[in-house]
């Protein structure tokens, strides 16, 4: 008998079901299936690297969910679902990366023995773990269901965090100020980014008395890029030294049991350029702006609107790019929730709870700045996770 | 004037092009729309962590590729891809995560643009970076356009590796050497996962002037669950100390340049128990079975018969997942390259180049064992890519 080791009391699975059940009736879903690594795991605890093959969640109007996935994973899910052992279902190995058949036509099997073969089956059209073939091969499987678009269904329930998912956050906050710190530490001119990579990895793992807590592995690995490779947000790191008259921005998360707290900043080594001066004073104040409009009773884009104007004014910078989204467990590849992203248009509402990169990053054609937050919306102003001096840091 | 960082010479990528354009060809494809982002590294050298959204290589019968991305991941191709930058299209920010609009729109058009709006269109539907949504929205923007499944079409060009692709794979032996190293020094009972995770980045990144590089990030993190937990094969870590009497096994990669070397060991803490010795003499010499049967003239499937013989014979276990696959460039979320696995019924022939990692694992009710090695398929017997001492480890 094993018992699974579960970061969230059983209460909390049974009100994110309740919560996803009502959005299902809502959308007129009889039958969800999940194949969002992340949504899987807020429903059933599920943990594991085993996403590169098929998996879902299937959740039904009553009684438990069920983990389905690959047969030789059915003993992780044992350990970390919430679910009875007859609700986790494996498929057989030979459907692993085959040419004849298809994981799929074992979900559509199981799909149609419970008896939900005629129903209105929601599916979570675009997302990584759910292949144009899945689907097709789903829909093969099951010639009498209707299928629905159920794309960002569970993720929208994700949006206002618990206070026991705040707290894991705040433990994730714990370790980036901690991997930046280091950062801040070990990094000079001559200093190999492979070497500054793993100085950042140890400070992200390792256990500290002090939080009480080892960290998880992120969603993306740190981008770290240097000097004018600055103006690319997502390469990562090479063999290369820094280099004095460079600025690097580190953007990087930490993270505790799949909880994120993503936080960027931006180290100049040696006397910085009147460029990343003007970058920093302005992403300051239009920081600062964009707090000031992260309260309830506001909307997204407000947040967005605040900060852009402040870019435009001080720079003369019309920022394309989104200046943040959702966040909250993850898996790769992203650490966004993949709901709201804060930019004009966003008009949802802000509510206590919820939570966001504020993303101010710029990179121009030859440089590039990050100097970012991670927020919570609470009733009065919002509070920042990590307590990270906000400044760009120079190592002259 | 940006000048790419190439990891091979542009003559090695016309060659895999031209071998992809031939398989087109024997295909009935005209157009190839590449989203495997192992793909798109091999045909352009891409290298990012983009791939969070939709992104592509376009091939059609003649020019230079095109690579399609988010429009802020230009300066990334511009810094990694081959082609000249009119051949680097990125789309508009506001398709990112929009519930309005779909980036495949704006791929669709860029299609049609071209004039292969009425094409035989190749597309990868199994494949993690091709979406259910985004092929529908590609199909919607290109009503036109016969598509075609395409998966694995690049893979299989990838099977027989070049001897500068063999040199990468060599280093990432190297790192994955130091990297069991690392764990034999320091692992203890008393010694917590995520420490010792640390010592495994540590080892897996830092430039070793012996090795002449430093490590990349692998496409899956290190899987070492320990005790009754190593049933289950992809758990990874978390803050528990390792306990004495327990075994643990670590499937880990070295990476260099994006190119993997798998390898993994188990670690006894104290006295094994004669099921791990049994397990180790048992899947030695299934090892060594499998090791004489991976030579050309036989076929993939010989290396699983030889070794299932031998564990079906020393403990009556019968493996029913696969022995292994075809290994490369990756990325996450597998460093499996999705071509051949080994196991019965894949009757590929072996050629010299192709590259296995034989995954000899053993996943059990109540524990589980892996020694693995990855193999160069030569004229003569398979090369060992590392030089891991190919026993049980204990330390008591």
């Amino acid at each position: 008998m094993v018992e699974p080791v579960l970061h969230f009391g059983r209460d909390e699975y049974a009100r994110r079901l309740a919560r996803t059940r009502a959005a299902m009736e809502a959308a007129g879903i009889e039958v969800l299936v999940v194949t969002d690594a992340s949504n899987m795991a807020w429903l059933t605890g599920y943990d594991g690297w085993s996403f590169y093959t098929p998996q879902a969640v299937v959740v039904a109007g009553g009684g438990e969910p069920v983990w389905w996935g690959r047969g030789m994973d059915v003993a992780g899910a044992l350990r970390t679902c919430w679910m009875a052992e007859e609700n986790l279902l494996g498929f057989a190995d030979r459907y692993v990366h085959s040419r004849e058949r298809h994981a799929m036509e074992d979900l559509a099997d199981r799909i149609a023995e419970r008896g939900w073969g005629r129903a209105r089956i929601g599916v979570e059209m675009d997302n990584w773990w759910l292949s144009a073939a899945s689907f097709a091969e789903l829909q093969r499987g099951l010639p009498e269901a209707r299928f629905r678009d159920a794309t960002g269904l569970v993720n929208w329930q994700r949006a206002v965090k618990s206070e026991a998912e705040l707290a894991h956050m705040r433990t994730a906050a714990r370790i980036v100020e901690r991997m930046h710190a280091r950062i801040l530490e070990v990094a000079e001119p001559g200093l190999r980014k492979c070497d500054l990579a793993a100085e950042i990895w140890g400070a992200a793992l390792r256990y500290d008395e002090a939080i009480g807590a080892g960290g998880d592995y992120p969603a993306i690995v740190p981008m770290m890029p240097s000097g004018a490779d600055a103006a690319a947000p997502h390469l990562t790191w090479d063999d290369r030294p820094l280099k004095a008259g460079e600025g690097t921005f580190f953007e990087l998360a930490g993270v505790s049991h799949r909880y994120h707290c993503p936080l960027a900043r931006t180290l100049f080594l040696g006397k910085p350029t009147r460029t990343f001066l003007d970058a920093e004073a302005t992403v300051l104040e239009g920081m600062e702006a964009g707090l000031a409009a992260a309260v309830p009773g506001n909307r997204v884009e407000d947040i967005a609107t605040a900060f852009l104007a402040v870019l435009e004014r001080r720079m003369g910078i019309r920022k394309e790019s989104r200046t943040g989204y959702s966040i909250g467990l993850s898996y790769p590849p992203d650490w966004g929730e993949r709901t709201m992203s804060i930019r004009p248009g966003e008009r949802t509402p802000l509510e206590p709870g919820m939570t966001f990169h504020f993303m101010t990053g710029l990179w121009m054609a030859d440089w590039g700045f990050e100097i970012t937050e991670s927020i919570v919306i609470r009733e009065g102003p919002a509070e920042c996770l990590a307590n990270v001096p906000r400044k760009l840091f120079v190592k002259d």
